[in-house]
């Protein structure tokens, strides 16, 4: 359980990380290279395109953050975990609930996401 | 919204059907050949490696039947849908939800199933 939250807190860290360089570094650490990334609204494949797709999704929301809701699970190579988007103060604008497969090495290999609630 | 809608009600169907040639013949149907399953208690791969994972999962629950809860949602190729796990006559004992991967052919390649209460 303490490594999915670590997986979880680690990928909510990534969407927060306002300096690109630094979501590059972290995707280079966490994520396979052959990495995708698909939900309702995005996709992305590999560092370059997941890069490319957080730093759109965060112009779309300039000064939201988002932080991890309940407590993540996981059994075998499978962590699942939920999350809300909200202004620095304020009600959350969405929230959606992520699965994300882990790769032999333990980075994310793939993340399937879901909204739990769409945007106001 | 209707295909997945059809999805989950199909994979409710095979779960809850009590002959074995029956859900053979939906596994054959609706599901890869190759079609893998995990959750946080059994996996099985293949259709004859899934069929005997259900069948080991109803005797374990005799009297007890699956039911859909709530709405499915859809995204490309991925199915979200969450159950309830209850006797003829009571409360549920069990709740779930699963994330279906569909191939080529929308049938079901993969499923990643946790649970959502453990059981009482």
């Amino acid at each position: 359980m303490t490594d999915s939250k670590n997986i979880a807190d680690a990928y909510i860290a990534l969407w927060n990380d306002a300096d690109a360089d630094s979501r590059r570094a972290r995707l280079s650490a966490g994520w396979s290279a052959d990495a995708r990334y698909a939900d309702p609204l995005m996709r992305g494949e590999g560092h370059d395109g997941i890069a490319a797709m957080i730093a759109g999704a965060r112009a779309q929301f300039p000064g939201h953050g988002f932080a991890l809701a309940g407590t993540p699970d996981s059994h075998g190579p499978f962590v699942r975990f939920s999350w809300t988007l909200a202004p620095a103060s304020g009600a959350a604008v969405a929230a959606g609930t992520d699965v994300v497969r882990l790769d032999g090495a333990g980075r994310i290999a793939e993340v399937i996401g879901f909204l739990d609630g769409a945007p106001q």
